[in-house]
């Protein structure tokens, strides 16, 4: 079959990926925690043929900086309540739900997320995530995150007795012959009775097998932990955008790792975020998105940028930065920079560049978005999907409802035409749709032995 | 206004009350784990202006004995998505879910239960349960349950907490100003910071206040300890059905409870369980009554009355109990039993008298069903109701659908009839038909000081 590129439908901040997209002329901040507003975007999505919708999430609320609390549109629906009601409100679009393995029990999780694939008829995927805030540890009674390789030790674990919890029954186990009155067979039933490093849990589980088997496993992290739990367990990787050939080399380099696990390369879809602004000529689309870019409150641009460089700044976003000594990464009054990615903005500072908040991070919304006419825009994902950077894209429209409707009406057209996506829905389930073969059934050594 | 009679329709077992339920002429074990048979029992129940779904729950597969493999119908969909799902399939009826305060964090319950606030306008409700079976505590990384003191002390602060995090936010702490970017007021915003002795959870939740301030609160459990968290905290008590008498003095135990820790008598509404088996004649409805009984099988009554009295017996569910002198209780080849109620099954057989299983099983059965015509089931409530036995029931149709359909258009047309229920839904949250005041947001004393 010809390879066909996948869309997925990007929700964190409900007002759009643009922290001050509920800003926007026509969006509905009001409507943040209504599940219509919800069934809208889904709806939306579907209209587009969109493969899945992909919720985001954190377990806390980012109230750092005053300007979390006064500016970011934060309050949220949960993800697998919300994704149940929408599997209800739609009929063919996945439902990826993110879902921390650090401040989870395998149980719960194996149960909502085959309760979830039941509801929808084989629409739920999990999005794995290990929880990187010190703001969630303290939320689950921790004063600091876990460490980072442990993070993902348990979050490979966590995996692996999920799926064996989802095994817990084969597909044919359930009788229900009310003549013998037989319900199950209990030599299709076993008992997981995992006992790791980080769990201990003997199953079974309480719901039958969900329809895909296992809902399709997403991961997100780009560190070298978190590439390789995705390499020997995900079925897609949502990954962060690159300038193309960056991206390139992103994709071979987890592809490779993907065979080095004994899987196909096809077997991990990778897909990079993509955030579009879309307009009738490409001034129309810059200006749209320099209108965004405006909105966003000053003292969230600058907090923005002391909390990157691990810096305290003063409130005027178009003052030239001092930059202190102990700036890189340390904790100044309380700012914590806690990501290990090289820290550009803090390199040139140190470098001797003047700059002032405001440019840095105007730089960094211009470097993350897509600008362009509908034709633009599509010749940007066709080169990137055609040359190995992407297999299909997390699409995070900047403003919500109106960016990603723009990007359903006028850029997923013009994808149809090129035949890189298609116009209806084909397969029943979301793990057809990604090309994956049903897993197996897999019962424990314990168990065979 | 003039008491109403309060209907919950009660789900475990998706085939009904009677372990054996799903092997009714018309029911339906292959759609256990289809969500358009739990739409139909909800609308059903919408269609009888129940006031809310009350779906019970267990953290566990009941395995212990293999007839509970074989025989009982325990797949099952998880309440918290079934409920969000049903929320979109219905419009007015009450969301109950069981959620357990032993193996989960206060942060997810929390932000779970508001989303199905916030997604159902209103209709959220929490079933609190300690969880009591060894079966449980083995799934999330136990040897052995809590201990019963122990396990409500823990549920009281996880109250405490729960509560705490929704009211994080005021009611009207969202501004959503998009013309001065202000989508928050941080002065209505507090952080809950508990410390206590089994939960540190800083908060705030990130999701906006539920629409009922705080989802309804229902407890069961009829020890002392439970008793007095309801008394505490409960909007509602589910009971275990009792003669009319014994349900009278539980019914004023439990009221005078409530007094003495400051609230009205009114404000827990006491809910017994109710088995009602309804037919044209009261020997139509014995003779179906008598069906359900002898559609259980002989190794689920051997298992239910060995379990019950702590011995292990023979196959044969007609020989005379020969029993043990350390049968109370005790473990005799892994059989044990937990309960702390008075046995009355062994006590019997203690003092010489010469039962089979089959006749012990069926007393009980006999003893917990309400079996008439639909008017003598409406004498049989408006009774308990009139004589302060009850608020109203949680009604378990033994077969499901056939005894719910039968109890929605037989029996409640005739509550209806009497003025003890309602044709139509008046109030639009589950709080106002309870008639609760809707909570007050309480802000932490540390927050305040």
């Amino acid at each position: 079959m010809t390879r066909r590129l996948l869309l997925a439908a990007f929700l964190f901040h409900p007002g759009g990926s643009h922290v001050s997209g509920w800003r926007h002329d026509d969006a509905e901040p009001h409507r943040h925690v209504d599940i219509d507003y919800y069934a809208d975007f889904a709806q939306t999505a579907e209209r587009g043929i969109f493969d899945t919708l992909f919720l985001a999430d954190g377990l806390y609320f980012w109230d750092r900086f005053t300007s979390g609390i006064d500016h970011y549109g934060q309050t949220r629906l949960e993800p697998l309540t919300l994704l149940s009601a929408l599997a209800a409100r739609t009929s063919r679009i996945g439902l990826a739900a993110t879902v921390s393995t650090s401040y989870n029990e395998p149980y719960h999780v194996a149960r909502a997320l085959a309760s979830l694939d039941h509801i929808s008829r084989g629409r739920a995927a999990w999005n794995l995530v290990t929880s990187r805030y010190p703001e969630e540890a303290r939320n689950f009674g921790g004063d600091a995150h876990l460490d980072h390789a442990l993070r993902y030790e348990r979050g490979r674990e966590f995996v692996d007795v999920v799926q064996l919890l989802w095994d817990s029954w084969a597909d044919d186990a359930i009788l229900a012959d009310r003549t013998s009155g037989l319900f199950a067979d209990p030599e299709k039933l076993h008992v997981t009775d995992h006992r790791g490093d980080h769990f201990a849990v003997r199953g079974p589980l309480n719901i039958a097998r969900p329809p895909q088997g296992h809902p399709l496993l997403f991961q997100a992290g780009g560190s070298e932990a978190g590439q390789e739990l995705a390499a020997a367990t995900a079925d897609a990787v949502f990954a962060r955008s690159l300038p193309l050939a960056e991206a390139q080399r992103f994709s071979a380099g987890l592809k490779a790792r993907v065979v080095a696990h004994g899987r196909d390369p096809g077997d991990v879809a990778i897909l990079p975020q993509y955030r579009p602004v879309v307009g009738e000529t490409t001034a129309d689309a810059r200006a749209e998105a320099a209108r965004i870019l405006a909105s966003t409150p000053d003292a969230l641009i600058v907090e923005d940028v002391a909390h990157s460089i691990g810096q305290v700044l003063g409130p005027d976003p178009d003052a030239v930065i001092a930059v202190e000594s102990d700036a890189a990464g340390g904790v100044a009054a309380g700012i914590a920079n806690e990501s290990k990615s090289p820290n550009r903005r803090l390199a040139r500072l140190q470098a001797g560049e003047r700059l002032t908040a405001r440019e840095l991070y105007a730089e960094s919304f211009w470097e993350s978005v897509s600008v362009g006419t509908a034709f633009e825009i599509a010749d940007d994902i066709q080169e990137r999907f055609e040359t190995g950077a992407a297999d299909g894209f997390v699409v995070q429209a900047l403003t919500q409802p109106t960016g990603f409707r723009e990007f359903v009406d006028q850029v997923v057209p013009e994808l149809q035409l090129r035949g890189l996506t298609r116009r209806a829905y084909e397969e029943s389930t979301l793990g057809e749709r990604f090309g994956r073969a049903r897993p197996e059934r897999r019962v424990p050594e314990s168990v065979l032995s």
